[in-house]
């Protein structure tokens, strides 16, 4: 897009850079809001404390130490995130729940040395068949997760909850033709359905080489690196804990490091399963709590268009950390792009949505506690 | 291991080398046997020709054409190859045939962008796991192949080629123990029966990072190498052609191309599946015929241990290029270690078996036609 000749900045334009949207937008925007107000003099009705993590997309491991350190400092009412994408339909958000999060590193094991492809090839176990055996057996074809035990406990949604669900605009189409999907899962289920059951993804697989660099061999392992959300009534630990029984059931001896040459002799299937640390559970907020009700009508002020209410997002945010610890509430005020390519390559900003996001969050720090 | 005192090559030091044994080993062995009769003054009872090809690990694109334009240069009465290992007791091998080989590339799609696993992830279809269910629709449990038609037409071994099976060294568990296998496939079949039979490997899957690199994302696509090893009675262009129709027949549009918006919106499931070129059929020479019983002959006379004589070895040159076109056979003379990683990292050569090949091809060369 070529600049104006009036050299004005298109709010089309995208900033693309690493976190530009998740969530150097989402900093930026609170400290450009929080001038604005002082600018203009406004005095907020509210008491304001900012918070700034720095290791979220680490998992937050010293969130909970710094809270236990400064539990008077940090007490508030209701912490405030500003983190995620608006909706799809660029509909103004507020998002009273995350999914909790883990992520699992599975490594199944071939000979231990990479053999030639012809001469050992149908006789020794190719790690890549083993892997792509035992993830195809965790899901159906319909993508629903076939390990026993996988839905149990989740808690059902309230009223409001239910209510905001089926206000929310009806996007899915639009999306499945911009994405390029001709089909999704879940058997006809949304996908604002769909975030409120626990998932499990490939983030990646790899075993050998593909493309170029692919030569005939058989490796001598392949892995996977999975991503298991969680909701309301799930234990991060105990979706683990379900994974790994799974892999027990197809047959493999589940170990936490690479096998010896004893277990190699004693197992026929070997599977490396390692939780990263930094796991955490889902956290919900009631919409009907006051402050629910008076942040929704803060980033209403500064839209025309009905804005969307969900009761949890599809990602995550270490949220519960904050709340079991200081007894408080999370509500959260995404500003960003649902198209930012949020981590991979091309993440980018929308600059509108910086613009807009300023807007709305100055509403949150400027709204009244209870309306 | 420290170089003796005295200085001397320790016979079981290996040269670590990309190609050191696959095939600078046979280059090397021949022109240094060559040598070593002429510097002995030994006046072979045959007339020899040397052809050294480039090409072969890219799949002799050129090699028909060459023979084509030089046919009376080239005719001879056999085509004695030196490439492969030796048995891996250890023992002396003379090889009658090769299996055929074609590389295929299959990818599979998801979303047109990354996407965010936690606000997609079990609605956005990830193309890791539909990759992983294809492969795995591939393979049963034993490793059979269950593609329909897979083994159709596979020629059965003659009386000599079955004899010679029986009479090879056991081997698989000493194999099994070195390479730290719990379990091969063939249910209990022996390695030297299993290469007598077409097989179907992985050679590398790829989808968004592993390890370290590893994202919350839903990769965009999943790539994998799949090589098609083929026995006498295989077509190769007949067996990729039945891996496109099992593809199909679990649900995918097969095309050669990444998908059009057009094709994304119409087939729910898509799959780019391209066969490399330089794909050939398998080759195979009777063990009875003089010039093989020749070769054995001159083999056998530097060894004193019995040699081992294979019908087919596991793994693929494209010596039906050679036989077809100059109306000769082909017989091989393996001289390399079988534990030499080759096509991997860390390929290597033993130096004792530069040294034993050296004086294998040299017994070759100046062997008597008719004994």
């Amino acid at each position: 897009m070529a600049m104006p000749a009036d050299g004005a900045i298109n709010p089309e334009w995208r900033l693309y850079a690493r976190s530009a949207s998740d969530d150097k937008a989402g900093v930026m925007a609170i400290l450009s809001a929080f001038d604005a107000l002082r600018a203009a003099g406004v005095t907020p009705a509210l008491n304001i404390k900012f918070v700034f993590e720095g290791e979220e997309e680490a998992g937050s491991p010293h969130l909970g130490e710094i809270i236990d350190q400064h539990k008077d400092l940090l007490a508030a009412e209701a912490w405030i995130i500003c983190d995620g994408p608006v909706h799809q339909s660029g509909r103004k958000q507020v998002v009273f729940g995350v999914r909790g999060d883990v992520n699992v590193d599975v490594t199944v094991y071939g000979a231990k040395r990479p053999l030639h492809s012809g001469h050992y090839g149908n006789w020794a176990p190719n790690p890549a068949m083993l892997l792509a055996r035992l993830l195809a057996s965790m899901k159906d074809d319909a993508g629903r997760v076939t390990i026993a035990g996988w839905y149990d406990g989740v808690e059902s949604l309230g009223e409001a909850e239910q209510r905001a669900i089926a206000e929310a605009p009806a996007y899915d189409d639009e999306l499945r033709a911009q994405l390029g999907l001709g089909r999704t899962e879940g058997n006809g289920k949304s996908l604002l359905e769909l975030i409120n059951q626990p998932s499990l993804n490939i983030n990646g697989i790899g075993s050998g080489d593909v493309g170029a660099l692919a030569r005939n061999v058989i490796p001598t392992t392949a892995s996977a690196v999975l991503d298991l959300r969680l909701v309301k009534g799930n234990d991060y630990r105990r979706q683990v804990q379900r994974l790994i029984e799974h892999i027990r059931g197809q047959g493999f001896q589940v170990i936490d490091h690479d096998p010896t040459d004893a277990e190699r002799k004693q197992y026929p299937l070997i599977a490396k399963v390692t939780a990263r640390a930094g796991g955490y559970n889902a956290e919900r907020t009631r919409m009907d709590l006051p402050i629910s009700v008076a942040v929704i009508a803060a980033v209403q002020s500064t839209s025309t268009q009905p804005i969307v209410k969900l009761p949890t997002a599809g990602g995550s945010l270490p949220l519960s950390i904050i709340s079991e610890r200081l007894k408080t509430v999370t509500i959260t005020v995404p500003i960003v792009n649902y198209d930012n390519n949020q981590h991979a390559e091309n993440e980018n900003l929308r600059l509108q949505n910086l613009w807009d996001g300023i807007e709305t969050l100055a509403a949150v720090m400027s709204m009244k506690p209870n309306p």
